[in-house]
């Protein structure tokens, strides 16, 4: 049996529950492993109850779901048997009071016609599945390493691509080809920044050329065997001034202390709440005057962004099997962006580093 | 003024609402022409009042909707302004009765958050802008023109490739990267079938090998300048033999009977019916004892899937400025799949082709 739904079947009984419809893709990729249905249409729903398991489907999928899904009870949707009158029928078969849902995926337009047919009261909005996947085990934290390899050799590949005159757009599509070329995804678009585009943490690559003694910001991700990667790099274009390196250290030593931080607390097997890292390196960077970030860090798994949640507001504390960012920077409006993000697991207390990618200070010679 | 803002304003009162809320990238996009706004997360909504526009965004877009959105009125959602008590202000400011909303959009907890503060009655479910969406302006039938000529010369560029060996996903990956070396972004994610792979209509690029004399399918489309195109290319690499020519030949005919059906309707000034074209095409392979298609033509803007609808349960009727795929195929498990889809418009009851890549058989000697 299926370890995973062994512990969902643990959560559905823990929140007194009769079963949850599953409808967000990633989460029926993390029951199933499968990751074939399109975000296009509804392909797909699983419910699972007390005791059995089921896919929803259309009749082209049926293949798919007998060699994928072998454990589920397969129900075909179609005109003659639509998905609410299926719903429908296994919650009476089954004696179904409570059924969990996802409402921070449903529409409003799915919900209705989900609930068509039962009583609307039957529906609990829920997110059961993001408390499983917070916690990786060590062959999910493997697919992410692995993902993370593919990011240090994309930012060796692109970095050495710099010259007067390129665009940003132009190495955006570079890092996307390179990383398709290796047989992975992008776990998001690419994010190139030339010095003061960087000052918008979420930039669009655009048109702008490469001037030389400018930072270049590089923002990107793989997604392989439907694990996500994400990493930042900030080099230097033509030779920085003593305040530039400065700058870049400054970002640099926020997120070792951040990182040095979490390190001592888990040795000391002391609880860390999830929000006081990047306070760490936030701390830092304004001891030493220089203006501190408002974004932050965040969980990733198969989500970019995924539990845990690192920001100020979270109330999530740091444990074995976490795999998350860290990841400071500093902005100055139409001047310049500054940001290095690395992944890190927990593992057995300790903490480890999944970017493996120098961070050290790189300035680039700058020919045409 | 912007025309689309004064058409969508005779919608509400058409509709007789007092404004609407547009949740969608695309709509909002529409209304606006900016498209920079991430999937990730809520980044923007509009609302559409009989008299004013606000658009609520988050304060790090303030700048781009201080230029991209000139005629709204600025509204942040902040911590201490969430987007509920913002909406709930307007509501009772301009004492609004019935908004329509994007329940097709919208996600049950977006919904919740919305109506937090106002009542749940207020918010009726609508969808206005497909109805203004489904009639294209010359400026948009050029916009998409121009999406269909990079197609075209994509697929020029992608049967060349062709070899003993090569894998669909290289291929799909040199697809996209042709696209996107050209400016343009991909409609959606390529898709390359050998042999019996494109008996499923969406078939995902796997490792399979190319072999001689197999069919080849080509299904694409770019997006330049937000607006999509879209079109699928079966080729025989190899020597076909008498009857896959004549497979070939019946699908590219029963494009050609559609087409040649609408085009008589439109010179005759009669209605057609949207349900009929790919009817026609199906009814003419059923003539020769081809197994015909059961999927369907479709609309295409800024959704590559979008109104009008061709599907047998469709209402829909061809009128000018309809911009649509025409693309009948026949599919036989285990064997082969072959599908030729076309973009064409109607402008003054006339109907035009917008892309224009040779249909015509095209085997490509086998070499390694």
């Amino acid at each position: 049996m299926n370890p995973r739904l062994q512990k969902l079947r643990k959560l559905i009984s823990e929140e007194k529950l009769d079963g949850v419809l599953i409808s967000s893709l990633t989460n029926i990729t993390y029951v199933s492993d499968f990751s074939g249905f399109t975000t296009e249409d509804r392909d797909a729903y699983l419910l699972i109850t007390k005791k059995k398991q089921y896919i929803f489907t259309h009749p082209i999928y049926k293949e798919v779901a007998e060699k994928d899904f072998k454990d589920f009870i397969l129900v075909e949707m179609k005109r003659s048997n639509p998905f609410s009158q299926a719903v429908k029928h296994i919650v009476e078969k089954e004696n179904i009071n409570k059924l969990g849902f996802e409402a921070f995926d449903l529409t409003v337009n799915d919900f209705e016609k989900l609930t068509k047919e039962t009583n609307k009261k039957t529906f609990v909005p829920v997110d059961l599945l993001s408390k499983l996947r917070i916690i990786k085990d060590s062959k999910e934290i493997q697919k992410i390493k692995a993902a993370c390899e593919l990011g240090d050799k994309t930012f060796t590949f692109i970095y050495k691509k710099l010259k007067t005159g390129i665009t940003e757009k132009e190495l955006a599509v570079e890092i996307e080809y390179f990383i398709k070329r290796n047989g992975a995804d992008i776990s998001f678009d690419p994010i190139v920044a030339f010095g003061p585009n960087a000052s918008q943490p979420h930039h669009i690559p655009d048109h702008t050329k490469l001037k030389k003694n400018n930072f270049v910001l590089f923002d990107f991700g793989t997604k392989l065997n439907n694990y996500c990667s994400d990493m930042t790099r900030t080099v230097f274009f033509g030779k920085a001034t003593k305040e530039q390196s400065e700058l870049y250290h400054a970002v640099l030593h926020a997120q070792q202390a951040s990182v040095d931080y979490l390190k001592i607390e888990l040795k000391n097997k002391r609880i860390v709440q999830a929000s006081t890292i990047d306070q760490v390196g936030r701390d830092y960077l304004t001891s030493l005057g220089v203006s501190p970030f408002n974004h932050s860090s965040h969980g990733i798994g198969l989500n970019v962004h995924e539990s845990p949640r690192l920001y100020p507001s979270s109330n999530d504390t740091m444990t074995n099997g976490m795999v998350f960012s860290i990841e400071p920077g500093t902005y100055e409006p139409g001047k310049y962006g500054i940001r290095i993000e690395d992944i890190f697991a927990i593992e057995n207390e300790k903490l480890l580093q999944l970017t493996k990618a120098p961070s050290n200070f790189i300035e680039i010679k700058s020919t045409s």
